[in-house]
């Protein structure tokens, strides 16, 4: 089917939530593509500490204390020193799209040299339907020059809303500790040069580094988890949010596309550092995962949310004695859509009274 | 992973199997590739007519006749003008892998221009592990700079023994007839530098033209059905094979890839005719898709016979009412595996007296 001949900016629909405890000097070279959206910008870290943001962009940035602040004791559901922090920034959107960046993650060129715009790509990723039903072998049939090949039932090619766009990495691939270890000096310098749907019932690593979502299918799905400070835990926050959020978009007919766009991600964190993080993960994830794979939500569960507070449910029950961290990620949870539903109450209900607002807005 | 430095040639333990109806002109591109392997040539059509084979191949040919001379009554499970026949090829190979390819497929060129060694890269496909049980977003993780990412069990990271390798198509897509027709000029241009794993449980589209797989641990499923002269369907013989065996697959914990390698095909067969051939396939499969998405397997089902033989009992009692057709199907499934299991007995018992043996064999 043919794709749209020119792609929708959606400036006033979506903006770009992105974690840091440092200046943005990468956004320099962003300039081009994410000027014309508004950034929200969640600092990490010592919110002592003043982050330089390039001039020109429109931003409102977070720190620790405005967390705090905007949500008083479920704050405590927002992870502190962990990338985790970010899911804060989709709270706090009022936008129908999301995009979210790490600060180490560059524009990469595709294989004719050109800059690739990986917002746009994401933006046709999100437009245009998934396909969990069926598997299309060429690949994604609404791009250009695609289409669904033969054997493809007719009554699934009007596929299903697509929820997630997940984007992929060029030069340092997104590897685990021991993976790292093991390889440190492997690179990705594969483009491939497809979009598909993951399909229904599949499970699959979702990387938080560069992905977009439509806030208004699954954002309250998209929670980071309980990482960082105080916990046992690093650097599952992203696959946590992938796991559940690909079970209750199976559940509610939703799509989940990977591949496109690339982004060129600089620099590999250390090993060391990260296998401190991920041990306890590496080792959960082996109960984790058979956990996810045979999960079922009941048909009352019609919205995210609900669907949420089954899964949250689930966990305690379920995965509470692998480790009591769980009992604490599920409350967590169940924090989290509280929350969620605080900042974001159903059109025409009255707004909280202490609504959010940044410290720092740009001028 | 790294990839095996070199790719086996498996000179003695594959053939390939080629359904035709003219002169096999288009071997002559394919000869540095295809030369060092056993041909097992079907003909479909008039027996009387001489097929040439350029020199330099070895090959048998198996016409009508000799299908009807070697299986008997049993014959009645091959389909006659139809490139279904192919599948008489599959039973009376002797080695462990097949490549079947069409003769409309020729050698297609890799983005650097360079020809690409199809055989060579099924062979890749298939003596590396799949990844049925979880998503890599990476795709291949077993191909030369690529890995499992992030977030992937390591318990799942032996893969599963893949039982097929299913290639793609540069220039005319496999587009069913009503695509063909509303987009007669569509071109696939787009080379897709991956490999991948479907998933257990989802089921797609399997094309014969330009397909691998892996006779011992899969050939009784790939049956290509009752299609063509006397049938009420045509079109449909791989995608049946496909659907069979991938809830073979699924049940036995084998795996199936799908993407490279692409061959180049060169003309788009008549929309008209195709679709005098389809139409009945395109309205049944829209009831066989939620068949074979729900169908089980009893754990007693242990061997790919025993699958194929449930699966045939299945089709009767649920696909009969759809139409009478699938009645005949599924008693040509049963002699299928009777005919397969007869040129094919289990190692160490007595060859049947009636041996195979084609009329006309390479000098």
């Amino acid at each position: 089917m043919a794709a749209t001949p020119s792609t929708p900016l959606l400036k006033d629909e979506l903006d770009i939530v992105i974690p840091t405890i440092r200046n943005l000097d990468f956004l320099e070279m962003w300039r081009p593509f994410f000027q014309p959206y508004h950034l929200i910008i969640v600092q990490d870290g010592d919110p002592a500490k003043v982050i330089k943001v390039p001039e020109g962009f429109d931003y409102e940035l977070y720190n620790r204390n405005d967390v705090n602040r905007i949500l008083g004791a479920k704050a405590s559901c927002i992870s502190f020193k962990d990338s985790a922090c970010r899911c804060f920034g989709y709270m706090v959107s009022k936008k129908k799209y999301i995009y979210t960046i790490d600060d180490d993650c560059f524009v990469a060129k595709d294989p004719s040299g050109k800059d690739i715009n990986a917002l746009e790509q994401h933006i046709k990723n999100l437009l245009s339907p998934s396909t969990p039903f069926f598997f299309n072998t060429l690949y994604d049939p609404y791009r250009d020059g695609a289409d669904f090949v033969r054997g493809y039932p007719f009554s699934l090619r009007e596929g299903a809303p697509t929820a997630v766009s997940h984007g992929l990495w060029l030069n340092i691939p997104d590897y685990d500790a021991p993976t790292q270890l093991v390889k440190p000096l492997e690179r990705n310098n594969r483009y491939v040069d497809a979009v598909l749907t993951i399909p229904k019932g599949t499970l699959f690593p979702m990387c938080g580094m560069n992905l977009a979502f439509d806030r208004e299918l699954i954002g309250p799905a998209m929670y980071f988890g309980l990482m960082g400070d105080g916990q046992p835990i690093g650097r599952y926050d992203d696959m946590w949010a992938g796991w559940c959020t690909k079970v209750i978009t199976d559940h509610l007919s939703l799509g989940i596309k990977t591949g496109l766009p690339y982004i060129w991600h600089s620099k590999a964190s250390d090993p060391f550092v990260n296998l401190k993080k991920e041990y306890n993960g590496i080792f959960w994830q082996e109960e984790l995962i058979p956990f996810f794979q045979s999960v079922t939500l009941s048909k009352e569960a019609t919205t995210v949310q609900k669907c949420y507070l089954e899964l949250a449910k689930q966990v305690k029950a379920k995965l509470g004695k692998v480790d009591g961290y769980f009992n604490k990620l599920a409350d967590a949870m169940v924090t989290w859509i509280e929350a969620w539903d605080e900042l974001n109450p159903p059109k025409g209900a009255i707004t909280a009274v202490n609504g959010p607002g940044p410290v720092v807005k740009s001028k």
